[in-house]
């Protein structure tokens, strides 16, 4: 049996090693700043605040641990969406109930000491985020360290934080909702057949399919996302599966072209690989 | 700054990202039962063995963790000649002398109690072997932990075996004359321009085309080795450098094509990128 710590790592890896997965760096294609080299060091650099998690440590002091060594490396952010996602997942391994109820139970633990280790995470990387939802509601995460005494004095725990976030943020809804979407990506890993990469192609593609993509909203617009969504769901046949790798592939050097980039779907993918790796339900 | 163990088991995941390196598995090409996902797991499952030298344990204990978390994928052997040549570096690197003389001075200390370790080791993993060199001179390593009662009543360090398996194989090589073509593939990274993986892919060929690999020599012959020896060499220019890397992408698919595997040339790479990451030498 892998350790916890190694099949977050593996997820990691999994995830940008499957490919064509559209719009994403993968084991075929780079974008033009963001190498696949980039994430190999972004994912051994999070290695050990993630076995902070996979040890039972705090939720905000493994992420915070986690981006930092994710960072040392010259791409920018390559996963701090997917280790926003691994680290609660990771911890209710530990706890010993890797399912949507104990993933939210490790959520609803979550404290201001927390929400400190997330804010103080974006000192170390720059993420792609919105504009703050609504003038005063929150501290801007930008402000990384500077705003914990603001944060601290009003209490906020992290479930707080990605309560206010789920609307725009498909890693916050993660968060507030059972971490649905992970465990069906999970389940449906685990339904597929063949090597683990083929299964996690499709995987993502079915995710593509599923929602729009939050990070394409962001940096697009709302309509951006919803196209790329419908044009993934008719790549896909009745069952979910891709029709024609050919044509993904088309559709990925497309995305590349215009500069669209599902990474809340890429960060989905990696959630599931780790729940199925750490049930069993994918080997490698 | 990355840690030692962090650029161990990255070093692993650049040599197998690295591509076209014919024959081998890369980011373009798996084998037929070896594929890169295997090697992804090889890597991750290596960490907390490299993590035991890299906090200044003995090699031994080191090498046999690392291979027992190796051996946790479904492809057999993936990077046990790598990780034979990273355990001493990443301990000279512990002891503040990450050089041929302080990794000889690593192999020198090495005592009996390594000797099992590696021995031990084989008991994870089916490891390609040559017959035993001659009746009696040393125990089978496919004996793995039951040769350990002899190798103590004899007292073996683990250099003493390295010396003896030094005319056959390229790693035992590296151990007893001091790591020569490691830190020579460290200087060609160091040298070459470009992205890490294009380097790493560079230095591969260029590894290929200096000296007949061992790892064919004894899954095929010695004339086999030096013909692949010799067409490597048809493909660089004086410099060192590929020529043309569509016809090294030809000379990849017949390697794989006639099951011709250069192995040690890989883990000579995978070498060369931990001392030239650990020097701060490439980037990432």
């Amino acid at each position: 049996m892998r350790s916890t710590a190694v099949n977050a790592e593996l997820a990691l890896l999994l995830e940008v090693a499957a490919a064509p997965t559209p719009g994403n760096v993968d084991r075929e294609r780079d974008l033009a700043e963001l190498r696949f080299e980039h994430f190999l060091a972004g994912a051994t650099g999070a290695r050990d605040g993630l076995a902070i998690a996979a040890d039972g440590g705090a939720v905000g002091t493994a992420f915070e641990r986690a981006i930092e060594g994710m960072s040392k490396q010259s791409g920018g952010n390559t996963q701090f969406g997917s280790i926003l996602l691994l680290t609660p997942l990771v911890r209710a391994a530990a706890d010993g109930e890797l399912s949507p109820a104990g993933a939210s139970r490790v959520v609803e633990g979550t404290t201001v000491e927390d929400t400190a280790g997330f804010y103080r995470a974006f000192d170390h990387v720059d993420v792609r985020v919105d504009e703050p939802p609504s003038e005063g509601e929150l501290p801007d995460v930008r402000l990384g360290a500077d705003a914990v005494p603001e944060l601290e004095e009003r209490g906020l725990a992290l479930s707080e934080i990605m309560t206010v976030a789920a609307d725009r943020d498909g890693i916050a809804r993660e968060w507030v909702d059972g971490f649905e979407r992970t465990f069906e990506a999970a389940d449906r890993l685990a339904a597929l057949d063949g090597p683990v990469l083929e299964r996690a192609a499709a995987t993502h593609l079915w995710l593509l399919a599923g929602e729009p993509d939050t990070l394409i909203a962001v940096a697009h617009d709302e309509t951006v996302a919803e196209e790329v969504r419908d044009r993934a769901a008719d790549l896909v046949d009745d069952d979910g599966s891709p029709r024609d790798l050919e044509v993904v592939r088309a559709f990925a050097v497309e995305l590349v072209e215009r500069g669209i980039n599902p990474g809340t779907t890429a960060d989905l993918l990696a959630g599931g690989l780790f729940v199925a790796l750490e049930r069993g339900e994918v080997s490698v």
